[in-house]
């Protein structure tokens, strides 16, 4: 029986019950953060051989000779391209090699295009009339965040469970003001979901009215499967060079949830065209990213079969604990008619959804329980969800039984929040 | 006798016997580097223990119980913030601590004020009727190339061997388009001298008619004697408290020639509302620079001190180079009248002046012998030397015997050159 076929007496006592469950919660004096897509403790000890010495002064220098303790190679170890490339199904010379940070990658992508244009004849787009970007929803906070701190704006996209709404993109990229748009194309944050075929192959056929046009294809959980059976995504750079648009997209990829979150090595993989440019803007901005670390990722992992068989400890971490919270989302909400989420066979996050105008309450009570959400509206550009009704629930960091306590009280706040909406 | 004194018969002489010199040099197939400020082999030799994993292993926490191989703390480790305080005189909460490149972050300033602005109410750069920089010259090519790249007005202000023309700078900061200036004040880039203290005093006494005026104060060289007593430089961050100016400076150093040219750690010191900008946008561009370097960094050199008494072993190895070519100028050009050239107590440059209209021809034939030199007019914003006079000298990374040949070479065409501008 759903809440709302729950006679009113009923769900007036089951309230009633519900608070004083949630001031026992109070009482615990809780003090748990499912807030941030963070790897828990676990996952970063799995990896402590990356920092063996031998890995580099076995041989200072990387393939084609270059100590890489010294300045140089801006666009990093033939190596790491090399290792990339082969992870990404491209070839090495589209791939270029940075530091620690595939945000920082991302925002300099976005300032770069700002201030310079995106190469070729077009002028930068602070120079243009007026800057759209089309941004899937519910989709990653720090990927608007980027789109504010330039003053571009952003059009909210719907995700089906097969990628962003095609229909919708079409029709939006007709205007020559939308400059490009984000995406998280597999295991998606914060939905999970993982574009199929025929809606990348969409993408990748779209003919934007803008010929500036850029997609950021941030591509952060390529081989982090949760499940046995990951998903497959196809190239994005493969099929866009079928349907010849190459240069509208710019893949974006890091170690920082393989290897170390705070230290690990990022990449982009991209056309001839979009790589002169970035090249170019690079050759101003540094002599060259950390290569001892390149080096010494390259060397520890070996090749993208290495990568992928050290994410399979990583699923071993994190598979119980996505299970736990989506059992527990199971037992406590499944039928209620107050609650729906996604059930990701990869990523960081499960999406959550509750009624209009609930999420924020949600958010809130779990907060003055103890339990850090992300906070409602961080999935939506400018932090506005429409609907409020959009959580995002990150279970990798937390312990496994404060996952389970967090994640009951996650659902305890739900019934109580959607009970009084009902009222 | 100088060459002007010398008659013309035994200038024809000379010149026809240095010729033959030359022919020997071109048929020696030589290939040398002198061209950039690179660290040599040895100097990254003495750093291998930097890279042993225990630095990280015993405590992967920082001093405030972070765990650093994940995700946060983006400006920086406390220890790390603390260290750069240290080296610098200033409060650590001053500080903030970045990944391998200075450059970046010199890069990332001008691109932040250009595109938002320096901070309070001033408009970003970008929408100001003009922008210009002073440049002290002869200055390093590589912020040139910055200033070039977002289309700022550069103007070359004389470099005397106090610092920069304090009477032309005075001048120049009344002009509200004068917007800010790129100085490196120890052991400076390429003329090796260190900013006496009227002269610091001077510039943190400067006042501009921009409010928005920012001088990127490059401190590359801070501990980089080459001499057992090294030059003192005054803080310009205490200076300018003094004048009440203290907005007006950025400081920005790294450990690239300390540690690992490729592999430092780099950060800035300034005041409370240059931070607040620069931290504004930090949170945008980045979750957090590399913090195990950050770590491995502190934990190696431990304090100050520490890095004090390492650069010692970088002055042991640097000195006999400095003074090989220094000895080989002095012992070839001195007294002849066309020539002349700093003899700096530190950082990675002698600066190297000819008669006008020489220096592209000089450095010319030095390549056409198989030396590289950096290019001539490199030292001035848009590689135009108006003089054609200045060339730079980089004597670190050459090894020592190739380091003679190449200063050899180098003064034989300086007299060629200079010989035949005299006819």
């Amino acid at each position: 029986m759903t809440y709302k076929e729950m006679p009113v007496e009923e769900r007036k006592a089951l309230l009633t019950q519900l608070r004083g469950d949630y001031a026992m919660f109070q009482s615990r004096g809780l003090k748990l953060d499912m807030s941030r897509g963070k790897p828990c403790t676990e996952q970063l000890d799995i990896c402590m051989e990356l920092l063996d010495s031998e890995l580099i002064t076995e041989d200072v220098k990387d393939s084609s000779g270059f100590d890489c303790r010294n300045y140089g190679v801006p666009f990093g170890v033939p190596e790491a391209r090399a290792l990339f490339a082969e992870l990404l199904g491209v070839s090495a010379e589209n791939v270029v090699v940075f530091g620690n940070s595939s945000l920082n990658v991302m925002y300099d992508l976005i300032s770069q295009f700002w201030t310079h244009g995106t190469g070729g004849s077009a002028k930068p787009w602070s120079q243009q009339r007026a800057v759209k970007f089309l941004c899937p929803v519910p989709g990653y906070d720090r990927h608007f965040a980027i789109l504010q701190h330039f003053g571009i704006d952003m059009i909210n996209v719907p995700m089906t469970e097969e990628g962003p709404d095609i229909a919708a993109l079409t029709e939006l990229v007709a205007d020559p003001a939308v400059k490009g748009m984000f995406c998280v194309p597999k295991y998606s944050n914060p939905t999970g979901i993982t574009f199929s075929d025929e809606n990348l192959r969409a993408i990748a056929a779209l003919s934007p009215a803008a010929q500036d046009f850029r997609v950021i294809w941030d591509n952060a959980y390529c081989v982090h499967d949760l499940r046995q059976q990951g998903e497959n995504l196809l190239s994005i750079l493969e099929e866009a060079k079928k349907t010849g648009h190459e240069d509208y997209f710019i893949e974006v990829v890091s170690t920082s949830k393989i290897s170390f979150a705070g230290a690990g090595i990022s990449a982009i993989a991209a056309s001839k065209n979009n790589l002169a440019a970035i090249q170019g803007r690079i050759a101003m901005q540094t002599i060259g990213h950390d290569k001892i670390n390149q080096l010494r990722h390259v060397r520890y992992f070996k090749n993208a079969d290495g990568i992928r068989r050290h994410m399979q400890k990583h699923r071993a971490i994190l598979e119980p604990k996505f299970d736990a919270v989506l059992h527990c989302l199971e037992r406590n909400l499944a039928g209620l008619g107050i609650a729906s989420w996604t059930k990701p066979a990869g990523g960081y996050f499960i999406s959550f959804d509750v009624p209009k105008n609930c999420a924020k309450k949600v958010c809130e009570m779990c907060k003055d329980a103890g339990v850090v959400l992300t906070p409602a509206g961080a999935t939506y550009p400018k932090g506005i969800d429409p609907n409020d009704s959009n959580l995002r629930i990150a279970p990798t960091f937390p312990p496994n039984d404060e996952l389970e306590t967090a994640a009951e009280l996650l659902c305890l706040c739900t019934k109580i929040v959607a009970l009084e909406e009902l009222r």
